[in-house]
């Protein structure tokens, strides 16, 4: 399995920490040794960094967790490979171009079925399922609008294919193009939105606590996602099976 | 104007020697000072790096220089911006996947007229001629071919095509899928072919030698391009206008 972290925010935010503590995960704390990937939106640009290497061990990963990086959408994703090799091409988080956006994927589970699913507009490069089911998803969202649609069909759209990739198997996803994030629980998804009065946090992984009121404005809303809560002082959201919650600039949306 | 850099290697080969000359050139030793990107091909995936701050100046280019990444396919570029606004999503190489390859261009260049010519299948995220001309020539590509055709067929196709650009302006391009490296000049484009017996080489923008003969084995055949020499001891191979040359694992071939 692997392991999933986002971000929403209302101001270029980094996400240092929580990284630091993700990438613990990745041959560490954690058996996610298979590689690992962050996208870091920035205007409508996107930065995307992967290694195959095990993140605990990842000359990159130690830059990054050291490097404030601002951006208001992060998707980040560690790995334990099942299907596909260990390789760069394998690593998520996965991206295309649609509708002159660039979409980001990143998805924990096995659906080793949807490889016998028809991709067209869009093939898979390396050779996981998780890729794939990323390929097919784009590909019906493109023959189904012609432009982006707004966030409540597309919420509508999304819920239901998410629904037909855990009728397969386990299916947890963080999909975003920048401007809303798409959560999709099939087993196991957690968030924490914090906002002022901001408190100290402390991280599961690693003997690193942090005291968000000093670096951070009274106007501040961060929202971060990940499959297991990342600190142990605070109380984050559970995700319910089925779910798919949508964050826009932090906030929780209705989609 | 911008600079190119690419790299075609029968071996997967590091290219901090030539990367840290361009790099100087981004607001140090030449004034390209709007943003930079390299993309290395790694088996089938690649990994591409982006900052819309000079290169002399960035903390990842720093890393980067420093860090062997070896590949046999490489592609940089730095940026003087003309046609789009310096941010992250103007700044180059692009990048799409086609056919199930990740295809990656630089461009050195103004043919801002090309923003007038109809895109489909592929759409730009920035707003930069040079982004729109990678998007206008993917789509036709994928329109006039199903599946990746023969290196002949392609470069036929590429020469019509970046003729037809050149005619709206400036146009030199490297283009490649990781496999073959497609280099064509519309006014100032170089290549130099390393091969045993490997001897010594020092950048014109540094003061920086290295010994190839220390870091290569007889076998090692590395061919790197550059919209202008790099070094200064040796000699470059200097394309003429409208010419479209192939490079592959870092021999010259025939297109």
């Amino acid at each position: 399995m692997c392991e999933l972290l986002g971000m929403s925010a209302n101001v270029p935010t980094d996400i240092c920490f929580s990284f630091s503590g993700l990438m613990r995960r990745g041959g560490d704390t954690g058996p996610h040794s298979d590689g690992w990937g962050i996208a870091f939106y920035e205007g409508r640009g996107c930065r995307v960094f992967h290694d195959s290497a095990a993140s605990a061990q990842s000359r990159l990963a130690d830059l990054l967790g050291k490097w404030p990086i601002k951006s208001t959408t992060v998707i980040s994703h560690i790995r334990q490979a099942n299907v596909g090799a260990v390789s760069l091409e394998n690593t998520q988080p996965y991206q295309r171009e649609l509708w002159g956006r660039p979409w980001t994927m990143a998805h924990n589970g096995q659906i080793p079925d949807v490889m016998k699913w028809q991709t067209d507009y869009y093939q898979p490069i390396g050779s996981s399922d998780s890729e794939h089911a990323f390929c097919y998803l784009l590909s019906e969202l493109r023959k189904s609008f012609p432009s982006r649609p707004n966030d409540q069909d597309l919420a509508y759209f999304l819920r239901t294919h998410f629904e037909s990739f855990s009728a397969l198997g386990v299916c947890n996803v963080l999909l975003s193009d920048g401007d809303t994030m798409f959560a999709y629980c099939s087993t196991k998804l957690h968030w924490i939105t914090r906002r002022a009065p901001f408190g100290k946090a402390s991280l599961q992984d690693q003997d690193l606590t942090v005291d968000f009121g000093t670096e951070t404005t009274p106007k501040d809303v961060v929202t971060v996602i990940a499959t297991q809560p990342l600190t142990n002082n605070e109380v984050w959201e559970k995700m319910e099976p089925g779910q798919l919650q949508l964050f826009h600039l932090g906030e929780v949306i209705t989609g």
